[in-house]
């Protein structure tokens, strides 16, 4: 299905879900593989994304949730035009800590900005993941790992139980709708017991 | 035609045409006839769009000219949503320094983003000018009042000659398009005599 040779896995989910060690686990067996693999994330893979990622996570500056989503995708053409197409274009797996849904999830499932906008948004990106995995634990494990990390919260990580049960719901909805891209996983388990489920898993969607 | 019982007046042009000055003169006079006046500009007119701003114009940070696009249409987004609006919703007249005009001018006929793609980004901001003035001055005049300014110049004042030529046409094309909004003005005649001009104009427009 894709435009590429390459291979696009996205690693989604709520804060405190274990997506960086299991994209870091995940990277790491895929290029034990001996494939060429590019472990990014987002907002960030760039000079330019991730001074974007700065201003977006600086609860200092008050921003409009619509320019919120659209600096989110601005960081995301930065990463996709210069980084992430290339890498893919020559074959390469990409293994990104959060791309597009999580914009979907929070900005319009958890602040209110319109569906629609965030999908006119992704129409111009013009990339989509091969397998995307959304990670879920269950709720007092994502508080333990959140407690746990060193330095002051950020923009997302201080929204409330609220604005969580919204993002679940975001979530849940965009994995409903693309059943055949999206996978959720438990990511409650030990890291290495995660990263088989998720090697399991793209060789049954993707044949690879 | 408009949503809001205020005034949306913009000033587009290249570099050097004199819209800052021509914006500074409007508003003034509209002041004096007792007009409740907003003037502002793009990007900027917010702490989050100025600090948009900050990036948008730092030529060490390397940018896609789609990311340039959708940082301009996020600090436009922050503006729209807590100023403009609020303004025009309470009667205004806001006088605006460059809009999206100069985004379809610079990224998309400029930079070669398409215009499709500064289209939707259009239509998801929302908010339409009442007027947009597009300032000329001959390339001369325009490049004696750049060399005259202080200090570096900033991603778009360093672009050369095709550049500019790509920008005038794509201000033609939009004027073009939508001849009851915009209106060419020469802007090389003494400051008083544009401000009187645009202020002709607005009556004969917009009837106010």
């Amino acid at each position: 299905m894709s435009q590429h040779p390459g291979l696009f896995i996205t690693l989604e989910g709520g804060e405190g879900a274990g997506k960086s060690t299991a994209a870091a686990g995940l990277a790491a067996l895929l290029r034990a593989e001996g494939h060429e693999v590019l472990a990014t994330r987002e907002p960030g893979g760039t000079k330019g994304a991730e001074a974007i990622r700065a201003l977006l996570l600086n609860t200092e500056t008050p921003l409009h949730p619509l320019a919120q989503t659209m600096l989110h995708f601005a960081a995301r053409a930065d990463h996709v035009e210069t980084v992430l197409r290339p890498a893919l274009e020559r074959g390469a797996i990409v293994v990104c800590d959060r791309f597009y849904d999580s914009t979907m999830a929070y900005q319009a499932y958890g602040q209110g900005v319109a569906v629609s906008a965030v999908e006119s948004l992704i129409q111009l990106i013009g990339l989509r993941p091969d397998v995307s995995f959304f990670l879920r634990v269950p709720e007092d494990v994502a508080k333990a790992r959140l407690a746990a990390r060193a330095g002051a919260t950020d923009r997302y990580e201080s929204m409330g139980a609220d604005f969580t049960a919204r993002l679940m719901h975001g979530f849940a909805e965009i994995a409903a709708q693309e059943p055949e891209r999206c996978a959720w996983v438990d990511s409650s388990a030990a890291p290495g017991a995660v990263v088989s489920e998720l090697r399991r898993l793209i060789a049954e969607r993707t044949g690879r």
